[in-house]
Order: C-alpha cells, then structure tokens, then sequence
C-alpha cells in the first residue's frame, strides 16, 4: 500500500534500454507475471485494477500487485489507486500508446517491487497500444457494456493479440442493448482461445472469478505458485 | 435516403490530393458544412448520426446530409446508417485515424453532393484524430456518460481542438458516477468556448437542441441560411 504518487514523462531521446523478450524474462525470473491491460477511453481500467487490489487486500496469503498507469497528460488514475497499490503514473505527453522505455523507467521508480503481479494500465486507446509489445506476459482486453457488442471486427488487432477479454460494467447490463454472448462470438472469430470474463467493478460481480483467473493463469505461464 | 453501401479503403499509395483547407473551401463554396465527429469507440457517434436524420427526414424543408463514416475494419457502421442517409464507409486497414485522400475518395464515391451537412465520423480514438484537419469546418466531440466525467484533462488535445462537446448516453445518468458539470468545467479549463451539447440519441433528448446547434453555427460560418 502506497498513498505516494510517482510520474514519470516520456523522454523522446531515451532510446529503448532493452528489448521487450529481455524484460519480460527479467520479470519472469522475479516471479512477477506482467499484464498489459487494454482499452477505450473510461472502460474501467482504473476501476478494475482498484477492484483488483481491494479484493486481494482483504485475503490473507493474497499476490502483491503493483501498476504502472499511463496517460497522456494528469496523474489522475494514479491517484485513484493509490489509497488501493504502489503506483507509479506514466505521462506520454499525448503520445498515443505506451512504449517499452518510460515502462522501464516507471519500473525503476517502483523500487525493487518482486512482488506477483505487475499490471500496466495503457493509454485509453483500442488501436495504437496493440501494436506495441511492453514485455507482457499477459494481454487483457477491456470491453464495456457502453461500448457496444459490435466492437471486435471494428478493431480486430487489440482483440487478436490479447489472451482474455474482460466485459467491463456488468451492473449497466439492463439499461444498453448489448449481448454478452454476441460479444463473445465476434471476439471469438478473431481469437478463438480468448477467455471471456464478465464483470462489474462498481458492484463486485466477478471479480473473484477474475482474480481467479489471474492467479491460475500466472502458475500457468511462470510455473510457480502464489506461495513460492 | 439510400440503403446502398459504398466502401472505399485506404490507398497507402495516394499522395494528398489537395490541402485541408482547399477541401474546406470548394464545401463552403457548395454551401456544404462539413461535421468532424471524434470519440472514442462506442461513445455513439453512429447512433447521434442515425439519429439527426430520422429528426430532419421528419421535418419539412430540412437540411439534406450525408455521412462518410472511417472504421478500422467491416461496414458495420455504414450499413446501420444506411436507411436513414446517404453514407460512405471508409476503412483504414488498421490506421488509427482518418486522412484526408480518403476522406476525398469517399467524397468522389458520394457522387456530385451538394446537401447543407456532410459528417466525417472519424475512427473511433481521443488522441490520434485530433492531429488530422480533414477540411472540417466543425470539430464535434463525443463524451458519453458511461466513460467518467474526468475525461477532458486527460486527453486535452482532443478537447483543445473540438468546437462542441456532445456529453452523450443522457438517458444512462442515473446509473453512472457521472456529473455533466464536472465534465464542462474540466472541458472549459482547456477550451473555454466549447459548446456543450447534453444528450441522448436513444431517447431523444436533446436531439432537436443539437440540430438547431448545427443549423445556427452553418449560418454563422458560411453566412447562408438552409432555404438558400
């Protein structure tokens, strides 16, 4: 827990220190699985990250979680979660999407964080941040129930390039023509091994199955148990 | 009316035809006010456009409009405007704005329009749009309700640019941690003499505000009123 909020900006003469596949292993060896968390504009990444970190602080034996957020201008969102995780802010100055060096330097303004889970909370964007590998482990796809159920074929390479798809703002479910079942579909013609995972960030639905899914997914892909 | 989709694609070879500005000034010689519409996905760009012609089919005299609509990939967007509005679907194979050349290319497939309104619905993005002119006369920007009120500041850009702010999804306020002054006042502090246009295609509200909006500020610009 941390209530200090860091920023770093972009330095555009910073040339990038290290490759994506170099720091994904140097994650990899701490045994701190690295998601990239994707989407438009006010989906509830924030929100969810905050879920995230509330739900497990109220567990004994829970992952140590930190996040890495960026935007293009403010340290609003690191200020949301700051009462919740250490955080550190990332200001692109109105670049589009994040790029591998201001994570790098985020990462250090962290500190020695070797704890389970380290989330990046990318630029609010469905298109430029898919093409940008930041040395995750993990690609999650935020879709509210605002958005509309037709967004998959409209932005295919954010959904073929992620792993799970969250349905964000489950709780707004009765008031928006949206189909669960037809997001799903249109995801899955993309990427037919997407996980879906519906949930609510306002009301709580879900959320355990989501940090279910996490847990499992890092023991999966690291090869060690939250306990190690 | 017309239930016939064009589409045209992106020419990565196509050079600039001609200048923003050339465009701007061969539409306000045909009396044509052209709309840039910027939001991030989902925000309901397509549903406010569908929307705008069902109240002017309905009324006599109205003005007549035509929509290019730009998506990353499908039809989609075209295809549900179709019954209400002669449109042009442009798909830019991945990019994550709108440029000019193409907005051109689907002028040309619109054939000889000479209407009061043509609408450029960009791609679905806050950041990248907002650093192309695509000889608009109009920037309109969608903020729905659903997306937070602390939008502005972070991606100021977007708002900097914008002559109107459309807060859409009015009818979801009751669900969401969403305050339409907080949104202006954050609007205002980046562009002071932004318009703000509350509203909701899904019930109408505020639909016949924003299109006596558009035909005021037509007049204003091209100093001719709709009977002309």
């Amino acid at each position: 827990m941390s209530a200090r909020v860091i920023t770093v900006r972009r330095d555009v003469q910073a040339a990038a220190r290290s490759s994506a596949a170099e720091f994904r292993l140097r994650c990899t060896e701490r045994g701190t699985l690295v998601v990239n968390v994707l989407s438009s504009p006010g989906a509830g990444k924030t929100s969810l990250l905050a879920a995230t970190a509330r739900f497990w602080s109220a567990r004994e034996n829970a992952p140590r979680m930190a996040v890495l957020v960026g935007d293009l201008a403010t340290d609003r969102d690191a200020r949301r979660l700051a009462p919740w995780t250490p955080v550190v802010q990332m200001t692109t100055g109105g670049a589009c999407h994040l790029e591998l060096p201001l994570v790098e330097r985020a990462m250090a303004a962290l500190g020695d964080f070797d704890g389970e889970f380290l989330f990046i909370e990318n630029v609010g964007n469905l298109v430029c941040p898919a093409s940008h590998d930041l040395g995750e482990h993990l690609r999650v796809l935020l879709l509210s129930t605002t958005e509309g159920d037709d967004k998959p074929a409209k932005y295919p390479k954010a959904f073929r390039t992620s792993q799970a798809l969250v349905v964000s703002k489950l709780d707004l479910l009765p008031y928006v023509p949206f189909s669960v079942q037809a997001a799903a579909a249109d995801a899955h013609e993309i990427q037919p091994d997407l996980a879906v995972l519906p949930l609510s960030a306002l009301n709580g639905q879900g959320i355990d199955e989501w940090c279910r899914y996490l847990e499992t997914t890092r023991t999966s892909i690291l090869g060690q148990s939250n306990a190690e």
